[in-house]
């Protein structure tokens, strides 16, 4: 099945939802938004984002040829372990969760009708819902992509179409590397900056004039604190081994810096200057995209 | 003294010295520039940013009515040691760097000829030089003032107009305080950074896919570790006694999200919304202003 004969059904219009709507701008024969909210429908029909919008979930799923959640983690894996059951199993299913290891798994015990593949496009940004859209979001940024053994290729080649069509660059890997990796990329920097707002935030309780000082350096080192914390909550917690581990690491980190900061000074300096020469590499390699 | 009549000095024409040179764009009677690099001055020269350039900083110490040192911190505390001495010692001293305490202790030592005042323009970028100079660098920027009790009230008001010339916004505050504020707000987001990079690069090494997964959560988080390592180093040095106790605290405020992140679901979900309101709140105050 090609996407212009697709029937797509998009579960939450946010600002994933709402972007990849906006994103394939008429490229699927059909295109369904699911939401809860009848504002959030309404506006999204009145935009011309969607076709139909539905209030049901059960509608979209039953109607698709391809059902796409856009939903925080743990809400998608609350509608998966309800599918075949209290809900339609939808033909073919992808997600687009920023963890993969529990949303696979959650596939993997899906009915066989439904055809499902894991995916995590590597962007977003810190406002949330439909008001923050962006046809551009997916633009250049790495689109992973988590199949099963029993995807089948005609669905893994819809969705990397799609990921085409949105300017995504499709990126296979397993779940369990995925969840590894991105934990260190991804959720490490949104907890290290959550830690120094932490820190911040006492100190500014005992003398305000510390905001005077913030200027561009702790605004991009804080950015990701500003994460919606629903989604954020969902993201820790469905890859929690990753990032207790992870947490501890840096705190070793921390510590080995603080070591050299309190004795030796040729160290200090030898490691300051390998880790700018690491960053600036990757910086010029271009290795770190927009948004995500 | 006012700002049209004065014979400026600037030792140093790397970022900063060469920031302030185009950004005065001839509002002095007399610019100087003073660095060891003849190529710099050179080019400083060519550029129509300085009047006249120097290679030995007894020459404009000697000849200025202000001097400003734009160079590292203990690369300034280095100069001061000697003025009066092997130096000339010059009429009046103002210095950019980004730490204080020690600054101050040394300005208070310097001869009586000499009417010095402390500055910390809350501004900069992560690259290094005379062509990464920028005369807009200052605007809208925090300026930290950190007079002493020796300073008269003309150097001052002749610093403040200086800062006013380059669209800073003067901000006096004890020595004291400004080290312990920038700690948080400055210095420690710099080693947070720099514990980001030196973990992934860890884990960087053992799965090189891991670049592929770096968006600009990755890119903003860690950007300040590119900074100039020997500009770093003296920071670090220079505030030492804050910053391994910001290391610690910083320690175990990610050890608290590691435990809640580990047990309490509840409380964790309540940290993250407290932590992004305050972050968003910082941002909508405007109290992060552009680069620094």
């Amino acid at each position: 099945m090609r996407l212009a004969e697709c029937r797509l059904a998009i579960i939450g219009l946010g600002l994933m939802g709402g972007s990849l709507a906006e994103a394939l701008g008429g490229r699927c024969q059909l295109l369904i938004g699911a939401d809860r909210d009848p504002e959030t429908r309404a506006e999204a029909l009145r935009l011309g984002l969607i076709d139909e919008g539905v209030g049901q979930v059960g509608e979209a799923l039953a109607g698709a040829d391809l059902v796409v959640l856009a939903i925080p983690v743990r809400a998608s894996l609350e509608m998966m372990a309800g599918m075949g059951e209290q809900l339609p199993a939808p033909k073919r299913l992808l997600d687009l969760g920023s963890t993969k290891v529990q949303v696979m798994e959650a596939m993997a015990a899906l009915p066989a009708e439904t055809d499902p593949v894991g995916g995590h496009p590597m962007c977003g940004k810190e406002e949330a819902g439909l008001a923050s859209r962006d046809p551009a979001l997916f633009k250049g940024s790495q689109f992973v992509l988590t199949p099963l053994e029993r995807t089948r290729p005609e669905t893994l080649g819809l969705v990397e179409e799609l990921v085409e069509a949105v300017g995504g660059r499709a990126l296979k890997m397993s779940a369990e590397d995925h969840d590894r990796l991105v934990a260190v990329s991804s959720h490490l920097p949104y907890l290290t900056s959550a830690a120094l707002v932490r820190r911040a935030q006492r100190l500014h309780g005992k003398d305000p004039r510390l905001t005077q000082l913030m200027a561009s350096g702790f605004r991009d080192s804080t950015r990701l604190a500003a994460s919606d914390p629903t989604m954020m909550l969902d993201i820790l917690l469905t890859n929690r081994p990753n990032l207790l581990r992870e947490l501890r690491e840096l705190q070793s980190d921390l510590a080995e810096l603080e070591r050299r900061l309190s004795r030796q000074e040729e160290d200090l300096a030898l490691e300051l200057s390998k880790l700018a020469a690491t960053k600036r590499a990757w910086t010029q390699d271009g290795h770190e995209r927009k948004d995500g």
